[in-house]
């Protein structure tokens, strides 16, 4: 996550199944970092509260010389990122604009006595991320019993650790980074239970 | 690639399956760079034209005290680099020695109409790439039309860019590297062609 | 291995399966190099010989100031071992504390003209490793000839590298960390030979 690097870092993103199309290559300040990507989502979050300044990199001096149509992260991510790094100011990168958010966003919703979330990635251990956070979650269930339903399992407690639990448990958990997340203690959640990102997960508060 | 390195870069390559064997270590300067590996065949490249100094790496004193027989990348590949990136002389590595190509070399060839070519590798994403270069293509295309047959496939145009296709088309593009690459837009040319490193690939000119 | 790595450097291990629960957080000095570590057996082998230093890790002030339950890597070990390695003294980091080996030691043991270890790793060429080192071998055989048996496979001498023998021939050789290895050359043994790490090995010594 961006907020354990210094203020200042540069960040280059280069998810760009649109490279040589005409998407823009933009670059982002936004909570003291730079993100350098192209106009194709990857910048949303940081449209998100509006306090961030974008430019259209346009300033071809800082690309490389030539320009494939294929591999903009070797030909204009990265050397702009090498320069803005160097000291070149961000404000010569290209041209001030707006960033438009292009995905659909994946919030959570509270319907009535439930709060609907999505499992949005799993880790290379099969834990199942969701997009609901330690605040969201604690704003919602207060201080009532609540119930966690993703597919057929149903999880009525948060636990502290993986270690706290035993192996093969499935838990639910706020991870590193406060999102819940869903694991089987030293197994992997993803296949057992045959759950991909994309899933629903349902929050029912009791009582 | 090497050329996106500053010139002077030390590059060090150790696949060698013959390593504790005879087999000569080598230090080669061509273009500019320097590159560091046994005398199996990954040096080919730097022979093609001739302008290329070679040495035999037979100087002890910049290799690890303790030689072992499965581990020259660490007792003497790497130390050596370490000692010429530090300034140590290039000439002090050891004893001039002309550079002999070793594997069979993978060009492509024209026979009347039909230039033939080989895939010869596929990246992580299954992309094949074909050992026939864009100046190889046009040159024997020239005005003409053309078909690029891979297994059952035929393919009359080149593309731009992969995003310049629908996704699930199979596309012909030169690459970064300006080679010839088919590719699957957002899958796996490799596995859903089933095609391997190695496949003959065949452009025919039309009129 | 921490040997090829300057005298001095800061290693920070976090296989933590136990994350978030009461098992300690360690640093320990052992021939001239630190180890940073949760308490779960990853320092046994500085344990083996008593010629260590180890601290409890307590001052939070080397911490980073949140703590999760799931990321003691990220929040505890990393930021002690940069501390450590910026210049505070090895002495600030906590309370002076015993180690207190935490997993089964996997020796090898002789039984009359028998030499019993184990395999113990196979890396991701397949090659398998096993806990003999070739001091210990070479004590037990001395000038008498020897068979090596894992599973049905039956050796009767050490290869010098892998280079020495034919592709698919399965052989014994002690490998750069002086380790009884088995291998399948240009093959993966793991998997032919269908033995994981855990598997016995016997040398039996002959007249």
């Amino acid at each position: 996550h961006f907020k354990y690097f210094s203020p200042g870092t540069v960040h280059v993103a280069v998810v760009d199944p649109g490279v040589g199309t005409a998407r823009k290559a933009l670059a982002c300040y936004w909570q003291e970092h730079y993100f350098i990507a192209p106009d194709n989502g990857l910048l949303d979050f940081c449209a998100e509260d509006g306090l961030y300044s974008a430019m259209h990199l346009t300033r071809r001096e800082y690309w490389r010389a030539e320009i494939s149509n294929t591999f903009h992260g070797r030909d204009i991510f990265a050397p702009v990122a090498a320069h803005l790094a160097a000291g070149v100011p961000f404000s010569h990168l290209g041209i001030p604009i707006q960033l438009t958010p292009r995905l659909r966003a994946r919030k959570c919703g509270v319907e009535g006595d439930t709060l609907i979330g999505e499992i949005v990635h799993s880790d290379r251990f099969g834990n199942l991320i969701a997009n609901i956070s330690k605040a969201e979650f604690e704003n919602f269930v207060g201080k009532s019993s609540f119930a966690i339903r993703l597919k057929e399992c149903n999880l009525t407690a948060i636990t502290s650790s993986y270690g706290d639990a035993a192996p093969g448990e499935l838990v639910a958990l706020f991870n590193s980074f406060d999102r819940l997340e869903l694991g089987l203690v030293q197994g992997d959640a993803r296949t057992s239970l045959a759950v991909a990102p994309g899933a629903s997960i349902i929050i029912k508060r009791g009582s």
